[in-house]
């Protein structure tokens, strides 16, 4: 939570922390304490246990006047970035406003950059401010950004919870269409062409855009031997067939800028004998993960719970690896449990092998658990939960039908 | 282009370059090299003139090979990440990892680091791998990839010109329906509601998913005062009016992840005197513009020109401030007057004042004059070209109706 940041500087000895960028989209960190997207983005400053600055461009200011918590807010202009920038040039000119605003800030002890940046130009800015004596640190993660971040306010679950019903409603959308498809001459048919995986993603595109959601990652919608492979988007020109395992992995995200992350696995029809042990193995397994995840157990044990129940039923999992007794794995259960899930789509925590801190009450994480027989077909079940006292809470409720009959 | 790498390495006497990041959404670098998206992303590394090493997860290596231009595809896997994650922590790993590749492969010159990452992290990743012996140093914008992905080879004008040709197809359907509205008990309708910006958004929005396109930064649909806010992306319960000037400015990114970036300003009805002058001047302005640039102007010449058009007939403009001559602007022309876009909606080259370079063969651009009175509204009329040897060609080819009627 943003609160947390004094704290954390403090635990750091940092004085004060600097988040910068040229543009909000795609930095989770300048969204974050911005409260919102500037087109421009803008360069934050905040000394320890002082109220922040954001300073923006004179096009940008009147947006974050409305949409930051930020009280302090001027302009580069007013900090003489156009003379600056004739003096030194556009990119050099940011470095000395950024040394004007330490200096007349009072700052002179250690401070640390943050917002997502070309680490090219960054690894520049960063050894320029130092030869101008400015004392730069690293912060490696979890950084005090990504700590704030990790757990989520009242404010930013409501949010979370905005994205995952729209989510779910464009999921019940595609199943209530995958569930009345017609069979013509053989093949299954949408509107009144043969349905494929390309038909179902446009049906999924004007859902998400009539929710407001856009998918800027895309959406995986795979079938049959294609959902072997947990990152196969699904081959536009596949015919949806019945019979045969559809992994419907979305991750959309709303305007407020949150993401949400479900994944349902679905047959068209009757499932097999192996199609339902493969399902519920999967299901098992992310029961027991969902009943065991509460503030303080590990994102490791949690993962640990996982692979007990996949082995158990007799398909392989990652743990093989980390133990030494595989190379690599041709099948089962081959990544992470979960990660966290914010202004990131994959942010912290992570719920996997090397995750040995407690989990914490308002971090928001993905349970999928997920077993893959290549050449045949996968399963994976994933909802986004967020971490309370007693235990888990959806953020989106999400059916849990298999057969769509 | 691509093939520039080799050279720009040379220029700066860099021996290895490395681009990496956990995610290719919002990292353009990365997705260059890259030749498209990888949801964990990657690490590039290339010695100077030798061919080019992509490492990723088991997971994104199938899309890797199916995607990318780079022959050589490891994953981190085969690289022994598990076990380093083991020993020291999953993101010193990756810092020992990349050691690894530098003894293997032989490099023990000048590195530079690239891709878009947090610069917290970023700081901590150079000063642990300058520990460690690593020569690494900054590279200043433009940097060796910014200045290859500042032109674009006939691949990528391929895919802006898909984007555009879309985006244009989103505009025409828009301005179909704007033309087209019904005036009921003295207010405009849409479908059988009132017609607010609102509604027109979520037909944006429809249109957008029908063309396959996201908006992950929105869209500027503002009418009236609002329009004289160039960052203003129009308020959701506004009314759309007759006599009123409406900004409609579109920047969408596709499934490429390549973006366009288009403005058209209307009436609807007739136009006022004083909104025809106001069209006429940024109209010429654009105009003027678009004549004048070829490779070997500058981006400050082209600036220049706008400014001469839109001063001669009465407007201020943002010349003042660099010339000293103002404090702040409150009415007339206050931004730059273009952009490069490609897999970022704001990329080099700038078109401004502190633009001195020449513009090049193969840089795309936006070329979009504006003229905003506050209280009132304002025009801006945007297009993205490529610059070509005889002058410029347009991505993208929209109508130019001011008056809708």
């Amino acid at each position: 939570m943003l609160d947390q940041i004094d704290q954390e500087m403090e635990k750091r000895n940092i004085q004060a922390i600097i988040i910068l960028g040229d543009t909000t989209l795609g930095d989770p960190n300048l969204t974050y304490v911005v409260g919102g997207s500037l087109a421009g983005g803008g360069l934050y400053f905040k000394r320890i246990r002082q109220e922040p600055l954001l300073v923006t461009s004179i096009l940008d200011a009147p947006t974050a006047q409305k949409l930051s918590t930020v009280k302090r807010i001027e302009t580069f202009t007013e900090w003489g970035l156009e003379r600056l920038a004739q003096q030194y040039g556009r990119y050099e000119a940011k470095l000395h406003l950024l040394t004007e605003i330490l200096r007349k800030e009072g700052v002179d002890g250690k401070i640390v950059l943050y917002g997502r940046n070309d680490l090219g130009h960054g690894t520049y800015f960063v050894d320029m401010l130092r030869n101008l004596g400015v004392n730069v640190t690293g912060d490696n993660s979890p950084s005090v950004v990504d700590t704030a971040r990790e757990t989520k306010d009242q404010k930013e679950l409501e949010k979370l919870r905005d994205v995952g019903r729209r989510t779910g409603r464009v999921i019940e959308a595609i199943v209530d269409v995958l569930s009345s498809l017609k069979r013509k001459r053989g093949h299954l048919v949408l509107g009144k062409k043969r349905a494929t995986i390309g038909a179902v993603k446009a049906l999924i595109s004007s859902n998400l855009a009539a929710e407001g959601l856009i998918a800027p990652e895309g959406t995986i919608f795979a079938i049959g031997a294609s959902s072997a492979d947990p990152h196969n988007a699904g081959a536009p020109s596949d015919a949806i067939k019945e019979g045969k395992l559809i992994v419907f992995d979305i991750f959309p995200q709303a305007e407020s800028s949150y993401w949400c992350d479900i994944t349902r696995t679905y047959i068209i029809g009757k499932a097999s004998k192996k199609d339902k042990q493969l399902y519920e193995t999967v299901h098992e397994a992310q029961k027991t993960c969902l009943d065991f995840i509460r503030p303080g157990v590990s994102g490791e044990e949690a993962m640990r719970k996982a692979c007990d129940v996949i082995e158990r039923h007799g398909y392989h999992t990652i743990r093989e690896i980390y133990e030494g007794k595989a190379e690599k794995l041709d099948s089962g259960f081959n990544h992470i449990l979960g990660h966290g899930v914010g202004l990131m789509i994959h942010e912290l925590p992570i719920l996997g092998f090397l995750s040995k801190d407690p989990l914490r009450l308002g971090q928001v994480v993905t349970v999928e658990p997920g077993v893959y027989l290549p050449g045949y077909g996968g399963v994976r079940i994933e909802d986004t939960i967020a971490i309370t006292p007693r235990g888990v809470n959806y953020l989106a409720r999400v059916g849990r039908e298999f057969e769509l009959t």
